[in-house]
């Protein structure tokens, strides 16, 4: 089938004076939630109400795996990444203690991982390939495989509409994948290759030479790339192209979104290179070690919520914010105001 | 009865290697998790042990009036701070709203409120007086009442261990608190006052120039003081001093404290003079966007965890913050090994 980029609205800015006085009227200084005032009025201008609910939040962690990890950008072996998928199916992971914690849903898909994986009712096939191929050799992907990643990344998020979801967490696990991020970024911003390269799964200096020589090679392989579609088929991974698949999609159903470390961040500027408004409904988890994301985060324009030096991807940057985001939201449903409480307003 | 500061153990680091492995051993890259492995390292180095809990957290809101409210130092009336006490004890304010959210325990305690308070099962009462008087004219308390105040923190800390709490966070509420704390602060730091006065609970620029005013004079009245609980005791509120005691007695009895915003801050300041080690035991849950707040926590080399522009007071900082310090806890307890998980390790 082929892919068609759903649109993506503005926020509906009516409700704004009415969100604002909502939340002026809380007993507490003027402003004094600080970011959590904003948070509680954008998440109540993308569902239009002025007691918004974030219902069945689920984290969605795509796993795929790299031509390119075959040619050494990572001191992980490959199959590494089908080991993290039943890590994360025995719960044994990061993404697996955060989610149980706030009580997220976590669904885990085979993007493309390179070895075939059980069937688990957690774990959902969709499968485009056995990895990537590598980018230093051809485009990673075909068209008609960028065009069956995108589409399962939004049907996923239409079932979830239908089943009452409005919130998702942007995850993903990959060996290589802070590789393709990269490229990508370097390509779509545009920026030298060592703007943005980074420690990765963590490479020491040695291998961050070698990470470093392959992407330029890669770079010189393709060209100068400025499309963003182009950039994630010829430099990108199945499970990158599934979440732009997703945060289009999620946008066009007014979701709120929250985005994660630099490789789901990657998506997020393909998807917004193709939709700008989708940063309207997106929460800028955290802003990871990973060297690159907190110039890509500021880039479009995002105020990351938490700065503790993490670089994990799955989705567990999202996931450790999330109790910020349900804070706002609860502050807005659940606090008096100065007249129901009988407080005093300020007199000046 | 008079005061005698606890001894504060500074930290035994032989599990300190242990600690370390077991969190190299989980399933993520080298330092993935960033700052969150620092605090359940640290955790764990607090109550000995690599299983670390987290029991009955506690939310402490000391609540007290101030004398040199009456002079003019903010744009609210005293009469707010029972109406406040009020809220805490009708479940409407934000920090009941956060603490349902994270099943923390509210305890509120009437440290020196100016008018009476009704009995209440979630009100703890110890008024030590009516408010405090104006520093601008005499000591804000007599020795007496600074000893009381001290012993109440620490007595109330005392009963939380024997029912099983291992952790406290700090809470305030009291009209003109923050002109309190920036003398405080001004004093032991020392510094201008002009740097460390800030809007407090929301001034005009005009309230500004008279609340400056004010607390230059006080500080002529008085002139310099650097010994800590002299500080505490010209400068301070009946609020502050329960801090005090609650934060020596809570580290003295390797509690998990977790500081909030200026005014505890201030109260932290204190404690961490006479008893350096209690900052082993602290965790600094947020910056405020009072002004001073980040001088003073980075003067006391605190790494705040949140950077939200709260300003709110009430312990909501610390417990907005405090689902890092479980997350912290639980990927330590729950996450698979790379043994157990049967994932590779890294190969370099």
């Amino acid at each position: 089938m082929s892919w068609k980029t759903p649109e993506v609205p503005s926020l509906d800015l009516v409700l704004d004076p009415v969100l604002r006085a909502a939340i002026d009227q809380k007993t507490k200084p003027l402003g004094a939630l600080g970011e959590l005032e904003q948070i509680a009025r954008r998440i109540g201008l993308i569902q239009g109400t002025v007691k918004p609910a974030l219902n069945k939040p689920t984290i969605l962690v795509f796993a795929g795996d790299h031509g390119l990890a075959d040619e050494g950008v990572s001191p992980y072996p490959k199959a590494v990444t089908a080991q993290m998928v039943l890590n994360f199916l025995g719960g044994g992971a990061a993404i697996n203690v955060f989610a149980r914690q706030h009580g997220l849903e976590l669904i885990v898909v085979d993007a493309g991982v390179a070895s075939d994986l059980p069937t688990h009712p957690r774990l959902r096939a969709e499968k485009i390939g056995r990895g990537t191929r590598s980018a230093l050799r051809e485009p990673a992907m075909t068209q008609a495989e960028l065009d069956r990643a995108l589409e399962a990344g939004a049907k996923l998020v239409r079932e979830l509409s239908e089943g009452g979801t409005n919130a998702v967490l942007l995850g993903e696990m990959g060996i290589g994948n802070t590789s393709a991020a990269t490229l990508m970024v370097s390509a779509l911003l545009p920026s030298d290759v060592a703007d943005s390269v980074g420690r990765g799964a963590g490479h020491d200096d040695a291998g961050m030479e070698r990470k470093l020589d392959i992407l330029r090679r890669v770079q010189a392989r393709h060209g100068k790339i400025s499309k963003p579609l182009e950039a994630l088929r010829v430099l990108g991974g199945y499970e990158i192209a599934m979440l732009v698949g997703v945060i289009l999609e999620a946008a066009s159903r007014r979701f709120v979104i929250v985005n994660d470390g630099f490789i789901s961040t990657a998506a997020l500027l393909v998807a917004a290179r193709l939709r700008p408004a989708v940063l309207e409904y997106t929460f800028f988890a955290h802003v990871s070690a990973e060297a690159a994301h907190r110039r890509v985060v500021s880039a479009l324009g995002g105020r990351p919520l938490l700065d503790l030096g993490m670089r994990l991807g799955e989705g567990s940057g999202g996931a450790v914010a999330w109790p910020l985001l349900v804070s706002a939201v609860k502050f807005l449903n659940e606090m008096a105001t100065f007249a129901s409480a009988g407080v005093s307003e300020r007199s000046t």
